[in-house]
């Protein structure tokens, strides 16, 4: 761990944090875009034109996204897609192993996988300065963007109890896959885990903390699972 | 050919114009939502994640025009889904004929292919009431909207000499698919046909007319194959 001499103040002149910060845009940045282009693809197995519009309009509002966090990279650092460079991986990775083999699949991951993701951001941003955080949250879903989904996935459950059994599945294998990528990307950024620990000008978790973060970030992935009407 | 008898005032009133509009804000909203999904597509056969995140941010305007389309559509029949669905197989079939080989023909179909049908859908739109000119208007690209496509044609082809033949013979086959399917359509809908040729609230177009119509639209595409430096 590195032990930050920066004092109260602009905490960007402290390296370090303005690292975690050029990281964990970078990754939103990246992870915005990717979910982007997936929901897209995913898309074509509306099983019809509506329900296709209804999702591309999901995605076109989280694509709205991605311009302040690209401006904001671009004041921080030379290059912003350079920032979101160490990101593709783990986040690639996340999309190819929640690839959904059908449209029901493909609603739940719209929903609790972007909640999931959401949560590690909204509890990552505490700990950071107040311009970032309020960046972070415009980010993060509004309230009833996916009303649609959820109200599909009920509507598709009530009508076949096997679809529940399948997809509550389903939302167990989102979950363990973002815990997954996020491990990977907290073992190999150490600007970002520096963060999380602390540093002079914001406090940090010590172990406990993390594991009520953790268990933060489980509760509400089975609030949402509940909501689909799914056993966690 | 029908004769309407219908007089000044409210022009849909007249069910033959109304059916035409219809079909005509049908296939616009259909084209919109097509376009989107096979740009964002192709948006995976960029070089780089600028060059890709270039190409989703004008799908993404596009998309946005999608809504207005169908919130008038819902005003003038009772499902604006199924007013689309005549026009599916023509804008698909035009899509399949035309995917893109790499990241350079997509850019030209950026450009060149929503020129065509812009210019087409503006040449139809001179003969209907002011509210319908407005909303289709409001759907056809923005000025600058593809500047960056220019931009990086004109360099890809100032790199390689090779690449400006390959592009002209794409831009060729663009022009040749967007005929082929709008005569098609133009075949297949009556009410559309009706309001080229005129009805008593409108006045149209004469055969002599029609053929201006086709060199003023074949102008304007050699106009932005020069723009990218390509014959026609």
């Amino acid at each position: 761990m590195v032990a930050s001499t920066q004092a109260a103040g602009d905490p960007f002149t402290d390296p370090v944090y303005k690292g975690a910060v050029v990281d964990l845009l970078g990754a939103i940045g990246y992870g915005e875009i990717s979910a982007f282009e997936r929901l897209t693809d995913d898309a074509a197995m509306a099983p019809s034109l509506e329900d296709k519009l209804a999702l591309l309009a999901l995605a076109n509002r989280q694509f709205a996204k991605v311009e302040p966090v690209r401006a904001r990279l671009a004041e921080l650092t030379e290059d912003p897609f350079a920032a979101m460079e160490p990101f593709h991986e783990a986040i690639d990775s996340f999309h190819s192993f929640t690839a959904p083999g059908d449209w029901w699949e493909a609603l739940v991951k719209a929903y609790v996988g972007d909640g999931i993701v959401g949560d590690f951001y909204r509890e990552i941003s505490a700990f950071l300065d107040e311009e970032t955080r309020a960046l972070i949250t415009s980010t993060l879903s509004d309230e009833g963007e996916t009303d649609f989904a959820i109200a599909r996935i009920r509507a598709g459950i009530a009508a076949d109890h096997k679809l529940g059994g399948r997809l509550a599945l389903w939302g167990r294998r989102l979950m363990g896959e973002a815990l997954t990528q996020t491990q990977h990307v907290a073992a190999s950024r150490d600007a970002l885990t520096e963060i999380l620990a602390g540093n002079a000008t914001f406090g940090g978790l010590d172990l406990a903390g993390i594991g009520e973060m953790f268990t933060r970030v489980t509760t509400r992935h089975i609030e949402r699972m509940a909501t689909l009407g799914l056993e966690h």
